[in-house]
């Protein structure tokens, strides 16, 4: 299997993203190609041992930035790491695409070279929290800001197929983001989406709150860019908040501290349990190709561990799946 | 002062409640009316000492429980504490209500009987997040999920106006709740509404991402009742979600176990900053009336604290100010 790895793409790029590579390549045993400046990757990649993996770099002079406009970016520049990287995909040289860079410039890259695929509106970009109860994937979180109720049913077919096949979630319990839990809740799109999930063959459970968004009631959780982008953010800002408020209030006391000195080691196990790493990236699904986008703060296991995450895509057929669903609710 | 309080609101009611009135009775020196029924509400305060304070009881037969409709609990239960409560404000007996009880049903009382303020097109519903940094104020946060721009600034001035007449905030910060920085950022309505918002006289300081309401970066935050439900609900499971996984964790060990009891009042410490009771209630604004929406789960503290706020509101004389806050940017 070949993997293509934007090597441009990250907040240290190409730094971790080449040891990820090479910790994907020897792990895994596929062949991944490096997309970016030869002369930059080439030089990184001679830090390493790389006898009898195959790490081929693409040649790619341009960089889209984590700060520039996607679109734009994009056309502008034709031989940015992405578009070369999606160019190999289409042509049918590599199976997947993994990026931790801009998550626009993936997206608006994947759309100009691959293109949706076929039947689905629109392609959504999705997130995945680690809480301590499994992976949950939440989509669409800002590909999409005013959706129609069809769109949000395909984003809940595509979100099923994806822990189904890649992350191996049996029956995966599809939850619509709602400010209530009865039907007759949520804005006027949201209960039609309500009925539309509910004639579906999805393992649909019905509205989640957004208290029940941590407790892992649902593996998917549909919702409109919008709201989506709030939850993954706001999750992300109430964790640091609360964990700074504990480190201030630790650090008034002599006794608390050594307490919390002691207690270390707990703090360190809920990091990991939470750590967005060990899931790699998430999917850009309803495009034409396997396309993982990891966080841009990703270090070289989160960087493994999306390439992994790809293999599982490829591996699993989620492509084929995405269509299959997609043609069987419309039939 | 008089302050009509719903006996009968509240996940403890009457119990919490009539002790929350003693304290405030006696601590703020106003009259409140209690409401509900009377037979109950008499044998509860012969419990305490009641000496030199007013508290008249005002009996309602029928009470409108938590998991009651709302709409329709206010039509069938005319004699409800809610609703007899309310027309006390609107005949001019008392100057604000207070109730901790199903807040549906205390907005659906209030509409029906005082009615919208001259000039809002429709009510909010507020909640209140005791940030380490401050007060921070939601809304709306269920009211109202399909919202028009001019709704979502009519929500920035009546917050902005309850921020600084009834919390003492200076000139408050106001937000606009987002999926990105940019103005060009977020659902059409909430474009539009940035627009609204950046030509008026309130401080706008522009869309806020989920991440920067823990922050503190706003004072005021403006969403949709959908959004808006999902920010309050998801920042009180995830703050559950975490302090569950570090609890967990800190058990796993003797050692880590000792830590945590030694760190156990900066635990403590972290609670009380956070502490929703400290705050009250939050109020719903828009109605002809000062009403106080405290949390189901309120102690007598929060009671006592709800009043408190509704005391600031009607001697920072709020109605009026949000009255001619409407009309300015109207005219």
């Amino acid at each position: 299997m070949r993997i293509v790895l934007d090597a441009m793409g990250g907040d240290r790029a190409p730094q971790v993203v080449i040891d990820g590579a090479v910790q994907a390549a020897r792990e895994y045993g596929v062949e991944i190609l490096l997309v970016g400046r030869e002369d930059v990757v080439r030089a990184e990649l001679t830090r390493y041992d790389t006898a009898g993996l195959s790490l081929p770099i693409v040649h790619a002079s341009q960089v889209i930035e984590m700060e520039e406009h996607p679109a734009a970016a994009v056309k502008v520049k034709p031989d940015s790491s992405m578009v070369v990287g999606m160019e190999a995909i289409k042509r049918g040289e590599a199976q997947a695409f993994v990026s931790a860079g801009n998550s626009g410039g993936v997206m608006a890259a994947a759309l100009l070279r691959l293109g949706r695929l076929r039947g689905i509106k629109r392609p959504a970009l999705a997130a995945i929290f680690p809480f301590p109860s499994g992976p949950c994937l939440v989509l669409d979180v800002g590909a999409n800001t005013d959706c129609k109720p069809e769109w949000l049913l395909q984003f809940g077919i595509m979100g099923s197929v994806y822990m189904e096949r890649v992350l191996g979630v049996t029956r995966p319990r599809v939850g619509l983001l709602s400010n209530g839990e009865e039907e007759t809740k949520g804005s006027i799109v949201v209960q039609e989406a309500h009925q539309l999930l509910k004639g579906s063959d999805l393992r649909f459970i019905g509205n989640v709150e957004g208290k029940d968004v941590p407790t892992g009631m649902a593996d998917v959780v549909v919702s409109d860019g919008f709201a989506g982008n709030v939850v993954v953010k706001l999750a992300e800002g109430v964790a640091k908040m609360l964990l700074g408020l504990i480190r201030e209030e630790i650090q008034r006391h002599p006794l608390t501290m050594l307490g919390g000195l002691l207690a270390k080691p707990a703090f360190e196990g809920v990091r990991t349990r939470l750590d967005y790493a060990e899931h790699g990236g998430a999917p850009l699904l309803g495009v034409d190709g396997v396309v993982i986008i990891g966080h841009g703060r990703s270090n070289a296991r989160a960087i493994k561990n999306a390439v992994r995450v790809a293999v599982q895509a490829v591996e699993g057929g989620m492509l084929e799946a995405i269509k299959s669903g997609i043609t069987e609710v419309k039939g």
